[in-house]
């Protein structure tokens, strides 16, 4: 596993740079598909000479039993437990994943690839494209939560990985979970959907055509070819994250965090600067963000997430694609969760049961909105710990 | 009152020359305040050279008593009842106000004032600076809820009228009410705020700062100098109207009405074309606000709104604003409405009460959201018709 260390305290332009270099050659492992391994996409397009960047963490046992697969969420990468090659901060799941932690590397071997349309190694719109020499921009075709699960199964079978012992993720990784279980039943031995649901709501595709308004409303954006042209629609995406972050989040979690409280000074200025603390803390999260995220991967994968819809591709009937599925399921929501509200959860856990399958389900009260799977969440620990422990044992991996 | 007639079905462009024309020259009545008649400002600042767009109905009685003051919302304007005079079409209230309506002007005198920072007639950011000749832009102080209302009132004193049968309005409209019944307790006989709260929430102010970002963002927004510069930062307002636009509706709403149904195509076109009918739904809300809007005028309004907090004005107790109350109020709320949930009426009514206030609480169930104030409700309709009758029959308004 290749690694660079970075320094902690890359400014904004480093950083942007370096973010721009992952794209081709990640600081992770990666495994290259040749034009004779074409990746066939859910638009009728083909991918050739494409790759996937992926991490890994724990070891393969000898039976390769013990696999673990996390996919991750829209913004996400692939950088699960370790220092970020870009941003020099930690993984974003080092809860989680880790010697002794829930999913716990001294017994699983745990893979996290890149999603396919992402910017950190897997091919998306900055990686470069093989006939043409640039990056691909919008020549690369749309793509799907089923194309990303393809190239999934794609890099398994390189590693010469037959079943997994469980698929777990959140929002975004817990559609790709789903995906998972519906397109490769007999691979799946447990799935750990969490903060997801089978369909991307109304509501939800609203706010992500929002940030892709706002991207492609950002003249640097130039139609796409900002990378060529040397520019970066900063400006248009930091306006698109900032209006994710906040359904990231609970009311109650913003109104505890900031309330009404005043960012470093006593009165409010009567002007337009960020007299709030949650003004500051949204242009924040929009800033950084810019640092480290491609603007085309944001409408890529955001338009991935619209197009998902498991039911859509079984006849309307959600029930019909888990049909005899022997996969074990834990569907895991959080109360207060608005984005993927716990009613698209139980709407799973009921076509599971309609199909027959194993399947438990565990709705966790907190506070803290849809990003709970993020956050220090001691119930989803002991979940997703018991729940793998329990399957482990039951396929012999010790 | 002059209102000219208007074609329905004017050009963007020429609809866009006419909504800069009604900043200084509505298409309503209007007066005008000279320079011995300053408004003071909670900034500290004071207006003068100013004005008040505003719009009546019905016929005021002998006795000035049968006054019902409506306030209007964030992108609403004084034009309640009657053909815009920029888009050709209905009032925005139109249900609600006229002869045998709920609020029926066969009893009542309307009067609807455009808010101060608007930018249909009211002095705001797109009106003339008298010290200058050009439009305000930023020279514009930043206002409050409480210089609107302030600006209101001196209009009444213009108008030779007193007290006032009944205050009305939602959202941003009840956010006026509440402040009116707290600035002039002993001139409203009685209020009634819908969908409103006596601060705005962490989450609102959130929102607000997407919008005003992405306006910000917009080159074409020229450091809020685009009225002289000749441009128009349409891209960037259109952004910040589909973000608050999602907020104004519940997902139940988007879900009822629009589902994941794609817009006149069988299937998905793997493109960034709005595939979905909610996509096109939300440009088009986006695109025709632009039209009719003033960008500045979103900046201002909406920072308006963020600055509410009455009990912050009140040594941190709501109660306190409310003590020897003598208005009557009747409080509405929707159980759909997630920007100002009912919590947020409750508050309202829990400080009227602890300050022996006559308060009705009415929360009428509905999955419409927070929008529902402006469409068919029959238990609105009724609420207002019986609370009004109830006041004016108390004050012997025939």
């Amino acid at each position: 596993m290749t690694i660079s260390s970075q320094p902690a305290k890359a400014s904004p332009d480093r950083r942007a740079d370096k973010a721009r270099n992952e794209a081709d050659n990640p600081s992770s492992l990666v495994v290259r598909f040749g034009a004779d391994e074409p990746l066939a996409l859910d638009s009728g397009s083909q991918l050739r000479d494409w790759q996937v960047a992926y991490q890994t963490y724990g070891e393969l046992n000898e039976e390769k039993s013990n696999v673990v697969l996390i996919c991750h969420a829209l913004t996400g990468d692939q950088h699960v437990a370790n220092v970020h090659p870009v941003t020099g901060k930690p993984g974003w799941w080092e809860r989680m994943v880790g010697p002794g932690k829930p999913i716990d590397t001294r017994r699983y071997f745990v893979i996290c690839p890149n999603v396919l349309g992402g910017c950190m190694g897997t091919t998306g719109p900055a990686s470069t494209n093989p006939a043409t020499g640039r990056p691909y921009g919008l020549d690369l075709p749309v793509l799907t939560i089923g194309d990303m699960v393809r190239a999934q199964a794609m890099l398994l079978d390189r590693l010469g990985i037959g079943k997994i012992l469980g698929v777990v993720g959140g929002s975004m990784g817990g559609m790709q979970v789903l995906q998972w279980a519906v397109a490769y039943p007999d691979r799946v031995l447990s799935a750990i959907p969490i903060a997801a649901g089978a369909r991307h709501s109304s509501q939800n595709i609203a706010f992500h055509e929002v940030g892709r308004q706002a991207v492609m409303a950002d003249p640097d954006w130039q139609g796409g070819k900002y990378l060529e042209l040397g520019t970066s629609p900063r400006k248009g995406l930091a306006v698109a994250r900032m209006a994710g972050h906040i359904t990231y989040m609970s009311d109650q979690a913003l109104h505890r965090k900031f309330g009404r409280n005043l960012q470093d000074r006593d009165k409010r200025t009567f002007t337009f600067d960020a007299d709030f603390q949650i003004e500051s803390y949204i242009r924040h999260q929009g800033s950084t963000f810019v640092d480290r995220f491609d603007a085309n991967s944001y409408l890529y994968v955001t338009r991935a997430m619209d197009y998902f819809d498991i039911a859509a591709d079984h006849d309307g009937r959600l029930a019909n694609a888990f049909l005899d599925c022997k996969t074990r399921f834990c569907v895991v929501s959080f109360t207060s969760d608005w984005l993927f509200p716990t009613s698209e959860s139980r709407a799973v856990v009921k076509a599971l049961n309609a199909g027959g399958a194993s399947v438990s389900f565990v709705e966790i009260a907190t506070s803290a909105g849809h990003d709970s799977f993020l956050l220090e969440e001691p119930e989803l620990d002991a979940t997703i710990r018991g729940f793998l422990a329990a399957v482990a044992r039951d396929h012999n991996v010790t």
